[in-house]
């Protein structure tokens, strides 16, 4: 594989990244139909911080971090840095160098589906990591990869440009041409969801709200008191 | 699997839980005869908290939180949501607005061997979480379930009404017809350990507190120093 | 196995140990060569914490802790405790009774690649822990083991007296013969790195700084717009 | 833990569990209502073998198979020996020597959820067996544990005498008061079934056969020709 | 997420699909520069089978099949169905009831990112599996997916259409539009690895073959007797 | 890391290995005191094939096989080659050439703990091996490591010349210095077991066999019928 350094992207709008990020991921994925999750894999290296930026995607070897460096100069203001590797990778990639150069060039955060490094020295630093690995391990600079062409961690494609919200859930990738739509989106479920939060602190319930009673007698779904459920002699479930 | 929601269950006593929450985890398992743990499965989303109360049980179908809808109405003062799914799930089946209905309700805390999301919104809550994973994942309400039956986490049988303690450590059963019985273990042990606490800081050996030297002896282990091992030239172990 | 508790090994030099705690795990493993890391496997229990100490190493049985009692005895000022089984075990081998013991006697700290428990307390205490897993589970004291012997722990090789260096990032073990040698690579990196860092904050990148806009030529990887890279119809990577 | 032997458990029906070993696991864990299932945690030793029976139950100590010994004079003719652990255990508790014994009694296999060797020696001997892992790690006999108790293993509770189906997708438990239903629910699922082969040999599709063309216009699901489809820009999913 | 089932996309040449067919998915996946690999989580649940086909795409709800059915229908002679879900799911959501219906259309296998049943049943018909999981678990028919969409498996996009190499190492994609290069650079690397295969059965060396000697002695590799290891005292690597 | 190809270490007796062939890793491991086990990470891609030899140890970068090149050349008559990685990795380092240029050399075999492929073709040649993964996924040649240093697998040290013994059940180690007294301590073993065997298949029970009624008195073990177990009421364990 000889690798390319994909220059000058399109990108997310700038003006709706900085509504994203006013959403954390479970109403950002909620508002594009439940997708755009990263899942489980990657975990942030802080607590109670969330980020919205656009992706500068890396795809590196494994156990190389190379084109790391070859991205760096590809990040500008307000750019999150998405790494992946060709196969399975824990090794850390990424550290506190990396993050004082990106820095100064505005970048927001990283996105590692590796191993990220100096985890202490980056919450100091107030540069936020998600990742697939917490490890000490260093790397080399051997072997070819690729800038910004299209990535995929968990389940998600991700292009350059692409905006990518992450807290403490996870992360979550909205396409660069939907961002509109998902703040539009994000507006009306957060209203939504307000709304419900203020009912349930008033003592409604889901059952009633969402119209769920029905739900459960359409399955079948029966109340029996203990000692019915008891002289039923059912066995689990 | 037509569900059923069984009402009205019979709870540990409140005096009995109130009591079993000045204790860990760890000691609660020790007093039950090193029984009770979840195991490692499910993780606390805050730290330092610990929280008992009585379970009111929830059994979804994976990627459905319809029935944590039917559990809210069953729960009150005391209790904290057990809830589980019938296959593997990691999609975040709880969040904010449940923990805002619940709190409503007199509710301590959620466990959950599935996902969870909102994690930062619930630490901000101070509604306290165990789950299984975290994950922005949304669900659907489609499929039933039941609410109060007896289900199975981690090894452990959970009927409704069963203590559940959850802290740092982890997570652990009670029977509701043992608690008064836990309770008397409880503070033996911990009047056990206070006394070791107290011997070990004035520099007393575990080997001769509790008579282990015997056990070495008994077992064969043998004392070398290290010029005897070297020249045994013993491999590893 | 009939086990062994060796007395009296060699220990790594008290001062290359002091200046070693100086230095990251990260910074240490790229002085050795990359080399020396624990993997994955060991999480710390508490965060921004590093320590340094030389080892007292522990092999158990899964499922008992008798052989931790024995080795509290082998243990002194600057000592960290080092525990492994002889299969895996989640088990909650080490807590807060041993950890004030251990405190006593001027350990450091705790590495086991088994289970921990009271882990809220442990943080309370200040007595730092890395384990690879965290259980409130007990143990019996049943079964022969060894002290101060060799172990192995995620792939590396530590013996009774070798230094340790634990920090957020993982744990790294030097040999006892190499702590100088250690302390000069890890003075010469950071000093390195210091300048790397300066240059960094003032915008130099390292694909100048390291020479690698060459590398990227020799491997073949080349640059292209956006336009020419979709032009070309590119699948992925 | 005192541990504690049970004797002469009640049984499930022998004709019913003779007629449960015709069915496979998927069609006992559907005749049961999508309950029973082991998970996935337990895979076979060998290949295309299914067998039924009734449970001996033991609990053993992690890395000790004292309590399968004391089990092992509790089996008899039509048993399956079920063993798990206090917590979680990969040594190798079971081996050809314990086949052997259990052979003599007329037992039809072991499930273990903890690590099993010998495996192809058990082949050889044509005793089935299905396990969590394959270890040739050795075990102790020092600590107590239980037989024919309640277990649980993978999300079920598993009683002594309970019936239990092993073939390649897995295990399932069939509690010992409900033999007969599963039965017959086994006997109308698979006649179900067969008509659906048939039709589906023949070319109908399960969209007609089951209604599921109604279920896909009231879920709101369309067709689209990939040229509208392509038209509509529309990302992932 | 409303679904979308798409028709008639456009398909990989059968002609280049039958060409791949001769070779495995090491070398599919090296002549298209080591991509295309689906990874380690699926699978084959039959040993020493190879197939190649045209992928008909299914996103499925966990714990759900309703649009497995739905697929069949797009399905017809030479393809291969390619499940996922829409988050992590192992229940047994194929089974030989659609290996049978699809059979009859002239499918060629089934991979599947979530779980798999019947597998002894799938073998005896012939009709092979690669899968993330075996598991006798059923599932619901009640929430909405898609068929022909665009998905993700392992790291990889698979589209409608696009060339599915499968066999005992794993699955490979080949972009629809891509396969008659495929084809060419699997002739090519078969031929090289063909000779290569003889000069290594007549002794030649690899290092020898591809000029790796001067490779490691660029790299700083050197050769010791191990007498001159030893006497360097070196530690391990 | 610059590397080492040490030349000419010594080996364990070939006699001594020859003798060693006899016995599965589970017996080799007792009567090693139960060590010598590299764990479950390792499993074999054949079944009922068991070999035994001495370690030509390689330590490769991860993604990366020039290592391999390199060691072939170190390899002859008798050995098995044992592969590993500085950091983990999948991808698939070892496939049918390699084993092509072994088998010329006499070599029995392959233990990596990294992938492998081809893994049909290997079942063809009757080339055996035991890996950590089946990957399609390729690999470079950039990066130096070293031939014939100790590596580390699974917990155990292994260092060039000592014997390995793989079946089934997994890999175990001898170091060489210790093989005559592995095979002694095997025949000891063996004729232990044949004993057993025999009056197993007679119906004698290991309860009586081994004393072991006795111990369960010592530990408390009791004797309960089914109703006065369930008289008591007694929960789980």
């Amino acid at each position: 594989m000889s690798g390319v350094i994909v220059t000058n992207p399109p990108k997310a709008s700038a003006k709706d990244v900085a509504q994203l990020s006013a959403y954390g991921t479970a109403t950002v994925s909620e508002a594009l139909g439940r997708t755009g999750s990263f899942g489980l894999g990657l975990r942030p290296v802080q607590q109670d911080v969330r980020i919205a930026g656009t992706a500068v995607t890396v795809l590196c070897w494994p156990g190389d971090n190379l084109m790391i460096h070859a991205a760096v100069e590809q990040c500008g203001e307000g750019d999150i840095l998405v790494v992946t590797t060709t196969s399975p990778c824990t090794d850390g990639l990424f550290g506190e160098l990396f993050a004082t150069a990106l820095e100064h060039r505005g970048v927001r955060g990283v996105v590692i589906d590796a191993g990220i490094r100096d985890t202490s020295e980056l919450r100091q630093l107030g540069f936020p990591g998600w990742s697939a690995a917490v490890s000490p391990q260093g790397s080399v600079k051997a072997t070819a990869g690729s800038v910004n062409v299209p990535v995929v961690i968990g389940g998600q494609i991700i292009r350059p440009g692409d905006a990518i919200v992450a807290d403490d859930d996870g992360v979550v990738v909205v396409p660069r041409e939907h961002t509109a739509e998902a703040v539009v989106a994000c507006e009306a479920r957060e209203a939504k969801e307000a709304a419900a939060r203020y009912a349930f602190q008033e003592g409604q319930l889901g059952l009633d709200r969402y119209g769920l009673r029905e739900t459960l007698v359409r399955l079948g779904v029966t109340y029996q008191t203990y000692e019915e459920y008891s002289a039923n002699g059912q066995h689990h479930a």
